[in-house]
Parts: structure tokens; C-alpha cells; sequence
């Protein structure tokens, strides 16, 4: 077996991050010493997945708590660092949760942060593996094709998402283990591309079968029957099963209703947030116009035009065929609330 | 008032064609003496837009003809020239609906069969102003907010896709030519990005307010109440009202279905195959994988991976509130079918 990618990794005096921007072209890793760095990373998603960012935001306590013996911080100066990081990308509620947890211990020093941000890191992966298993067994009930499946996945839910592992795409790989994937359609998922550059890198480092398409032929290749289901992930879940994803996913959500086609979010119940009632409610990232206005240096839309860029969309709860988090499958366009697997 | 774009143009011994490959960056002609280089310039993209590949088509028997005076061809080598050229692209139907209506004069010689192809880019010309008025009237009349209009469209329907003007992006510039656009959404359109290099460019051009959007934000966009109509183009309508366009399309009537959108398609009568009795039956035009692993040179994907790139998508005809052709509007998804328009 392959090592496992570890996105996120402590090194001991620092963090240690695989540099997402320069894949599928390389594999390198960046050091991170200080909060400037982390924000910088985060912003510009040398880290992202909500799983990993949240994981880069617990380790970036630590981060945070280095630094401050260094540079002599008293506790407002640390207590703005660590907010610095908490409120580096708004949408996933992970990354807050993450920093929450960590950062009442920073009274109890750097192994008491560490410890609580390597349980953090423990947890996700094992939250990981356990939905990959569930989301697995109930494809294979509710296809039930006879043959291996047809998957479409949208951006990147994959190991460089999450700790380890990941999300949807852990589903598919966990599908993959069982022989039970026939090819799996990668959106590649604009401005960024995190389809083409990661989710096919991580699909290809796995020897899974899979096509890069553009996302403008999701709703297509749905209708045309060629995906017996869409596995997602979730930045963040609201009360009443309204998902944040990565812009692009409603409209493969849409395909799928339209079709009647399942459409399965694969996410940890850290990603739940109760206190969010619906989508509406729902911090949605813009980012900058300029990131749809060119792709790897060369401009393709003229110089007077502006790009209109949010980062997430909404997928209303009733689209979502099955919500599968570690605890097991909701059905959530069926009525099933993700309060109920909280509680 | 802006002199009009003329994306193809006869200029007395052979074509001259806009290279929209080059476009936003520079604006240059090419020049067509040959069928091989028609050909190319089909295939390549270099004229694109069923209606301007009409017309390229038409003066292309043209070009078949002198090139086979030049080189001494017989009838049967001058009817294989022009059946390449027919067949050239499958999926519009107005590229063998055009050489199919010019061929015939070649035994005429050149002036009869210019004459035709004149005449074909004149009709064009005027179906698109006609069909500007009608889906700006109706639009005016049927959504009605009592302000001007947030638009979306996808792919280019304008000048450069037509004889001129537009057909799609012809009702957005007859709108604006009433004062009553406030912002026009763009899908880029990949993976050859027609949206961003060419709608915003002539959108640009027109000084009509516009953002540039990745393909993956248009459902998002129209489900968050930012878009009052999307205005789309077709390359084929089956007799059933369903309809091939560029793909990404369909996702775009998915969204405005489940928004409450209206849904426009705007084409001339001779984009309306009443041979074709459904969208199963439209041939999508399969292209190079390749275009969606890379831009700009810059490959996206690994080189493991394969990509998946149909052209066209299908748009169930029930999806479409209203085919705009130069004859009217029929509201098709209210149960009016093309061929109503045609008799």
C-alpha cells in the first residue's frame, strides 16, 4: 500500500504543508513559522478542504504560541494571532471549531495545544474512514447496479483535503478498495481547478480510472446516465441540511434531482453547525474577480471585464440524497435533519 | 454607433475570417483561399457560432470552387471538397442546412452561388435583429420588475457567432439599446472559454456592464435571486422543442427551472431541424480530451489522466420558457413546439 498523503503534518517546531498550488506539477512541502505564514497559506490555499484547514488552524495555536515566546508577546497579542487565524477563510466552520478547541490551552502550554491538535487530526481521520465506510455500503445498497459504479465528484474532498484519506473521495476510494468503481468523473472544478490539479493527481496516484471534465458538463454527463451517483463534500452544514460546497456543486445536485440520480455529501459532523439554520444563513467567500479572469498568468477575458467569484455555494438540503457523516447515512431529502445524528 | 463586427466575410477571391482563437488579446483576420484551410478553421475554432459556420460553409462551397478551377478538379472531386466542408462539425445543423442550399448553384458558376451565399448571411443578419426585438419584447413584458435586467448567458452568441449582431447576445444588445441591462453574467464557458474571450470582449466593446463568472457559479448565481433571465444560443432544435447547445447549458435551464428563471433560447428558424425528433437524436460533437487538461499551454491535470470534453449539452425542451426565433416567441416548456413556428 501507498503511503498516505499527510497534507498537514507537525514537524516539531512547525507545520509542515504540502503546497497545494503547485500540484499536479510538483510535490512540495512548505514550512510554517509564524501566523503571517499560516494566513497567507490558508488565503492563498496552499492549504484548503475544510477537514484540512481545520487541522492547519488547530496546529496553527501552536504556531501561534511559538511565535509569542519568540517575539515576546503578552496574552492580547497572542489572543489576535490566534483570531487572525480563526478568521482566515469564513465559509467552513471548521477552521473556527478547530481554533476553538485548541485555544483555551494555550494557558497549558505547547504539548497541551499539541496533544489537543494531534486529537483533532486523530479524530478526522478516523472520522474519515468510518463515512468512507458507510457511504460505501449504502451506494451499494441503494445503486445496486451489478456492475462497478459510475461516480462524479466535484473539487478536491480527497487525503489534501482532510487529514487523511478524505471526505467523498474517501468514499470513492473505500468503493475503489472494494473493486466497485468503474471511473469516476472529476469536475475540474474553475477558477482554481482543484478537480484537475488535485482530485485527478490523488485519483491517479491511487490508480482509480477517472475523466477530467470541464464543470459545465456535469449536468450533461447526469442526464446522459453515464453517473450512477455524486459523492461531494461540505464546508459547512446547516440546521436544516442546507450544504456549503464548493461553487459548482447545486448545479451537480440539480443534474442529480433532475435525473434521479443520488446525490451523497461526504463530511465529518464537524462540518454540521446547528447554530446555522438554513443556507441563507450561510458566510459565502468571495474572492478576488481577478481569479476567473485568467488562468496561469495568461488574461482570458478582456481588460475592462471584472469576474464575479464566490468561493461556495448553497445546496438546498432537500437536493441531498443521503448525508454521510462518521456516525452513518442520513437521508436528508427524505426528512432527516443532521441535528438527529448529533443528538 | 460602433461599426459591426463581421466575423466572416467574402472579399471578392476567397473568405476572410475573424480568428476568434486570437481574441480578447488581438483582433485578426485570416484569410481562406482553400478547403483544407476551411476546413481548419472550422475545426480549429477559428469561426465558430452555428450561424457563422453557416456562413462560412455557404461561401465555402465558393472557395470549393475556385480552388478546383485552380487545380483542374472534376465534378466528383469539387463534390468531395464540399460534403468536407458540410461535414466539418456535427452537431449545428445549419452547416449542412447552408452548404446543402448553395451546392446545388455551383453548376451556375461562382456568381450564382455567391449570390446564395449573400443572400444566406443577409437572412441571418435580419432573422437576428428580428429575433432581438421579439425576445426583448417578451422578456420586457414577462419579467417586469420595473428596473433594468440582470442577464446570464453561456457561450458567445453575438456578432462573432453570427452574420452579425447576435442571436442571444443580440436580445441582450437590443435590451441595452433600451436602456435596460443593468449587468450581464458571462459564463466563461470552458473549456475554450468563449465566454470570457469572447462575449465579454464584444460585450466590452458595446460598453454593456458585465462579470465574467467560472461556469460552476451560474446555478449558484440564478438560485441566489441575482439573475432575472438567462439567454442562451442553440446549435440544433429537435422537433420536440429540445435543444443542443454549448455545453453547460442544460445546468444553466436546470437552475432557472428550479428558481422560478425564465429560460431563453434565441435562434434563427433554420437552427430548428424538424428531421430530428429529439434531443437523443442530435449527434454531440465528441472533441480532443485534451483541451480540458491544460490552458494556455499549462497543463492542469496530470498526465495520467484522460479528459472527457462532449461540446454540446441537451436541454429538454420542457426546460425552455421561450424559443425566440425571427418569427416570434413560443413558449415551449408551456407545451408550443418548433414545428408550430415553421408551418
Amino acid at each position: 500500500m501507498k503511503q498516505e498523503l499527510r497534507a498537514v503534518e507537525w514537524t516539531g517546531n512547525g507545520l509542515s504543508l504540502i503546497d497545494q498550488t503547485a500540484l499536479p506539477h510538483e510535490l512540495r512541502r512548505v514550512a510554517v513559522r509564524d501566523v503571517d505564514a499560516l494566513v497567507d497559506a490558508i488565503v492563498r490555499l496552499v492549504v484548503r478542504g475544510a477537514p484540512a484547514i481545520g487541522a492547519a488552524g488547530a496546529y496553527g495555536v501552536a504556531v501561534a504560541l511559538l511565535e509569542g515566546e519568540r517575539r515576546g508577546w503578552g496574552r492580547t497579542e497572542l489572543d489576535a494571532a490566534v483570531e487572525r487565524v480563526r478568521d482566515a477563510r469564513p465559509t467552513a466552520v471548521n477552521l473556527a471549531v478547530c481554533v476553538d478547541r485548541v485555544a483555551p490551552l494555550v494557558d497549558r502550554g505547547l504539548d497541551a495545544v499539541l496533544a489537543e491538535a494531534h486529537a483533532i487530526v486523530g479524530e478526522d481521520l478516523r472520522a474519515n474512514h468510518d463515512m468512507a465506510v458507510h457511504g460505501a455500503d449504502w451506494l451499494v445498497e441503494r445503486v445496486a447496479v451489478g456492475r462497478p459504479l459510475r461516480l462524479l465528484t466535484h473539487c478536491n474532498t480527497g487525503a489534501l483535503a482532510t487529514a487523511g484519506w478524505g471526505t467523498a473521495l474517501g468514499v470513492v476510494r473505500e468503493l475503489h478498495r472494494r473493486g466497485l468503481v468503474e471511473v469516476v468523473h472529476a469536475d475540474e472544478t474553475r477558477p482554481l481547478l482543484q478537480g484537475a490539479r488535485l482530485t485527478a493527481w490523488e485519483l491517479a496516484h491511487e490508480g482509480i480510472p477517472h475523466y477530467v471534465q470541464a464543470d459545465g458538463a456535469a449536468a450533461a454527463t447526469i442526464l446522459r446516465g453515464e453517473v450512477d451517483a455524486a459523492v461531494v463534500g461540505a464546508d459547512r452544514i446547516a440546521a436544516n441540511g442546507d450544504t456549503a460546497n464548493k461553487i459548482g456543486t447545486v448545479g451537480v445536485a440539480l443534474a442529480c434531482a433532475y435525473a434521479g440520480v443520488p446525490f451523497m455529501v461526504a463530511a465529518p459532523t464537524t462540518t454540521v453547525d446547528l447554530d446555522t439554520a438554513s443556507g441563507a444563513d450561510i458566510p459565502i467567500e468571495m474572492r478576488d474577480g481577478a481569479e476567473v479572469l485568467q488562468w496561469a498568468g495568461v488574461r482570458t477575458a478582456p481588460a475592462g471585464s471584472r469576474g464575479h467569484n464566490p468561493a461556495f455555494d448553497v445546496t438546498p438540503g432537500t437536493l441531498v440524497s443521503a448525508l454521510v457523516t462518521e456516525r452513518g447515512v442520513l437521508e436528508v431529502a427524505a426528512g432527516r435533519l443532521p441535528g438527529d445524528h448529533l443528538r
